[in-house]
């Protein structure tokens, strides 16, 4: 396990993703990192910031060093003032997601972690020429690269795990989306990489209702009673631990949640806001479906703290523990 | 302000309200209280969970004596079995009501605290000759009674509030409930009721996006730009200082909620899973808009639960504290 190296994509170049990853090796890691990005970038940055950390080229061979990161060098297209997004630095971006990619697919890496990037810029540079919407976030694009026809959005933090049955979806449509085929396709996913990822036997999930008060018998909405329960009943049938829609507001409590492996949230308002106060915002977003580990860090491109010193680099160093983890419960 | 007397509605007399109520003595309570019940069934509960509490008819002009449980008697209408529902009793459980009412109406009480009810027995008795759902909870009802046109779930707990745009629909039709009149009418009343119900001069309201995200710009759900955000300017044009619609998911982080007085959300879900989460299920349910103070516990009657000794008064006890809060501010 000792070569096992984790690949981090710095995101955006004008927002924080350089400040936090420039934390890493001060974060008394688990795991050998190799940050991807523009390596003057770094050094700019770390100068900027008076980081005292030592920056060098990667090299697969090399030992790791104390107070040191590891860089794989992906140059910037054009230039990059901080807090100033450019759009030609679009295909940069993408490019460390492309790299991070190949290389985790090729096996030099053994998980992916993902500093944020910024979905408008991207879509400014490329969408144009295609006339839609080129790139819906970091997930999308990966499971489009590694034909995943379902991913599932986990997020972990503050002693819980929340996934998602649907997520950037306009609120009026929520009701509409969750089908019998959702469900399952969402609930298999979760349980499966529950079990091969998380190393969990025998993996227990507590769904909640879509109503308030999960429909209360039928008073508050019928999903429930028509799409929920006979869903999860059939999802139980075949033999995994899934509870009844249970009302969302009374669901995040200690005595069931120290009972359960994760929440399967109808929504995304509905499961996100408790696991961020939970987590103080530090959560960790992990992607569930993918034929491999990819976590990401729960917050935006801060175009406004970068290079100011205030960014918070705990988010990304949990995304990188939780990575490491799944690695080891994977090997397991 | 000795004087001043808090009426206790005990609720539903087969689930947990006398269990709670027998906690009060034992609550070292800023205030005297009155609970209004059945004196019978709170002595044979008191009995049966071998409380040493003394239990005397309530006379407004005796001195509050230590370990002592103020009752003032309003008879069962029929047998009471510990957690089994008597339709037949669905007329003494109004009448609580109705008696706690009329005495914060005379001004005998200063504000009247409720114990859970059971809305569906009341229905079964009240609603078969009327073909329409009789009771729909205690806020409705106390609104009705008082002539309140609109009133406001809010929820304290935790170290926040968290006040509902929307309260018990079915999720697929919160949207089209958003209406400029609802976000108007609703802010007002809160606004109103922080100032003269809990003192705040100037009340600080956080108002949550609808949609994830709160729409992001337009592109998950364009209600906050066509909705939710001309009325908040509107509303701050009046003086009032409310947020534009803020992404839920990251809004209840405390250098947020610090600087705050109320969060005010959409929807059920977006805003009680987080503040019952953080108050351990502790919370305290406050209606606003009503002519008088009334808080409530934030939890059901728990039938399984009555007479085993395993009812938790904390909710109660903080309802109490909560509503005597508010009498003082009132005063002030």
């Amino acid at each position: 396990m000792k070569n096992k190296i984790l690949a981090i994509t710095s995101g955006e170049p004008a927002g924080i993703g350089a400040d936090i990853c420039l934390d890493l090796p001060q974060h008394n890691l688990p795991c050998r990192v190799v940050v991807l990005g523009d390596i003057e970038l770094l050094r700019n940055r770390a100068q900027m910031l008076q980081k005292n950390v030592k920056i060098r080229e990667f090299d697969r061979f090399s030992q790791p060093e104390h107070n040191t990161l590891d860089v794989l060098h992906i140059p910037l297209r054009d230039v990059c003032e901080i807090g100033k997004l450019n759009p030609n630095n679009s295909p940069y971006v993408l490019e460390l997601l492309d790299k991070a990619f190949d290389g985790v697919q090729a096996g030099e890496f053994a998980a992916m972690v993902t500093a944020p990037v910024h979905k408008g810029v991207i879509n400014d540079y490329f969408s144009g020429s295609l006339k839609r919407e080129f790139f819906s976030g970091h997930t999308e694009y990966l499971a489009e690269k590694s034909n995943t026809k379902q991913v599932v959005m986990m997020l972990a933090g503050g002693g819980m795990r929340v996934a998602l049955l649907t997520t950037h979806l306009p609120l009026r449509d929520v009701a509409d989306a969750i089908t019998p085929q959702l469900i399952e396709d969402v609930a298999q996913i979760l349980h499966h990489d529950l079990q091969t990822k998380f190393g969990i036997r025998s993996p227990k999930i507590l769904l909640a209702g879509l109503n308030p008060h999960a429909g209360e018998g039928g008073h508050l909405g019928r999903e429930e009673l028509t799409i929920m329960q006979p869903t999860a009943a059939k999802l139980r049938e075949q033999g995994m631990d899934i509870s009844d829609p249970l009302p969302a507001d009374t669901l995040f409590q200690p005595f069931l949640l120290n009972d359960a492996d994760a929440v399967l949230a109808a929504y995304h308002d509905q499961g996100l806001p408790v696991l961020k106060y939970a987590s103080f915002g530090g959560g960790v977003n992990i992607t569930l479906g993918l034929p491999f580990i990819r976590t990401s860090v729960d917050h935006g491109t801060a175009l406004t703290l970068a290079g100011s010193g205030k960014a918070d680099s705990g988010s990304l160093k949990t995304a990188v523990e939780v990575a490491w983890q799944m690695v080891l419960a994977q090997q397991s």
